[in-house]
């Protein structure tokens, strides 16, 4: 069987972001059968209906996206909801007529925030899978505390409670997708 | 009694946004005792913490807002959820230690978008609010469909209705200012 | 290939309600190969983690549950969010041990209420399906207003548009069920 | 002034239920110029829109809530979502024609739970406040943890950090139903 491939996305454009630090861990422990690469999305300007083309950051994203089995969202929390960088990123990509990019695709949401470890924005981004029609995966949930010393000063995961449960979460993912990948064909 | 000063906030970046359309006859139509100045948030970047500076656009905004006894906020809906720009300009005046340019102040919400008029993002924007320590009017809402003959192709808003339903808001958020002032006092 | 049987649950309990008729419709209207039987959750006492046995009519439901490959939820909306009655339904049948009833079924939401079709009510079902473990369809959302000549004074479901989106959700639910059900072996 | 007449209402129906120690250790624990009385509605049945009576429990939380000038909720957690038996109670008191008794009233929310304290849960009660026009407390939000030591084996609450904070919770609802007050004149 293909290995399964994974398309990391974090919306945190910091440079020592925890949460690029979830993905960080992530790629380099991705279990036997998946890899996993990361998107940059730091040049994505913000959508504009009146924008003509594509810009080419955007193409960028899109093609990693088109290559991908399943995405992996690594979703800050400001304010109560998602990091507008990273809806952004996917209010871009859902941009018709290409919205065939995401549909159906199988998802993982993790997130490092406050106290309730970017709960409240996931609940959002779950809501805007409805509409992407992606499917996002039940559990586990990955809720980690950004300003703990669950990371180091560079954003490096360093919990190993944390740590265990990304690789259970990627597992989940791998069979999440080969049940959505069936649906597809 | 001196005037009410309240600042609106569209979250669309297009020319022709219903959204800004909303915010053009409010403003042009505001009661007696309450004036609307517009933001124009299309400059502002990506938050990204690592930003040392306020950036200019965003301290422009930051001004409108201090001098502001209330918020009016036109929220489209995109995927779902909240527009990145507008989100991105609520994050943006969150910043510490500046938080108290948005703590105790009222706010009304409106939006145009498909055909529950951006309900479900303004929910999501509720819910930013309690974070913001904002406080959303709660009746009337303001749902409108920007793809219908409500707007113009200008973006003007030509429909009666929702023309009304704006001025009771508008009257509902002068009561609910003076409330609001008091608390504050 | 056997028939896959759904189980359909209304959380309104009136006699004439507008929620029980879009299920009753999905009934006589299931495509084939699928089979559709409702539930009674009338005489169902509210959740009290005191109560030390499993009341008969929650054992019903059980039952039913147990049986069926696939779940159909009608979901009224009161004041903004899920009829008790539906919450409370499923809330028993989540009861420890016996969540492995719920677990990984694929499930279809639909709804009639005001004018957004009980929306509101049916994303916070949605997000009570990450914590059971279900998995609701995305496509298509059926929203359906139960005030209008929708429906006639039985609450039987007489518009055509409606009736067809029944039809098509049905007929989504069959092929999402196939690949939960691959899943699930 | 007269004294704020404060009215809690407990979601969960547990004889030593946590969520009714918070609401026993807040009317303990008052600040001077609030009273606090307690709800049952442990005999209220499901909301059913073709009852033409108003059931007597019913009949008695509405009198309890006229006579109070603000509410308290403890707000448990089942599933992500809002308690059926606290949202069944507020569904009965909002039935027509009767809204005005709830329309403007301030509120503050509580709960315990699990990991999150009911967080999920009090985002979806915040919506359903939106269409009571029921008026929450933005901050401090009350989560505590049910399954600690933060509550004996009867349900009371004994962790001092919680404790501290539904004070400081009570003073911001008796400042918030200050302002409030002054809108409804």
């Amino acid at each position: 069987m293909k290995s399964l491939r994974v398309f990391g996305i974090s919306g945190s454009l910091r440079q020592k972001s925890a949460n690029a630090g979830l993905l960080r861990f992530a790629k380099d422990h991705a279990p036997s059968g998946m890899t996993i690469e990361l998107a940059d999305i730091r040049d994505i300007p913000f959508y504009n209906a009146d924008l003509q083309e594509i810009p080419s950051p955007v193409q960028t994203l899109k093609d990693g996206i088109e290559k991908a089995d399943a995405l992996l969202l690594a979703c800050p929390e400001y304010n109560y909801s998602i990091a507008p960088a990273l809806k952004n990123a996917l209010d871009w990509v859902s941009r018709a007529p290409e919205n065939y990019l995401l549909a159906g695709k199988p998802v993982a949401i993790m997130g490092a925030g406050g106290g309730m470890g970017t709960a409240r924005a996931q609940y959002h981004l779950r809501q805007v899978c409805v509409y992407l029609d992606l499917y996002p995966l039940n559990k586990p949930e990955v809720f980690s505390n950004a300003f703990s010393a669950s990371f180091d000063g560079e954003g490096n995961l360093v919990d190993a409670t944390i740590q265990e449960l990304i690789v259970e979460q990627l597992i989940a993912l791998q069979k999440w997708a080969m049940t959505i990948r069936y649906k597809n064909q």
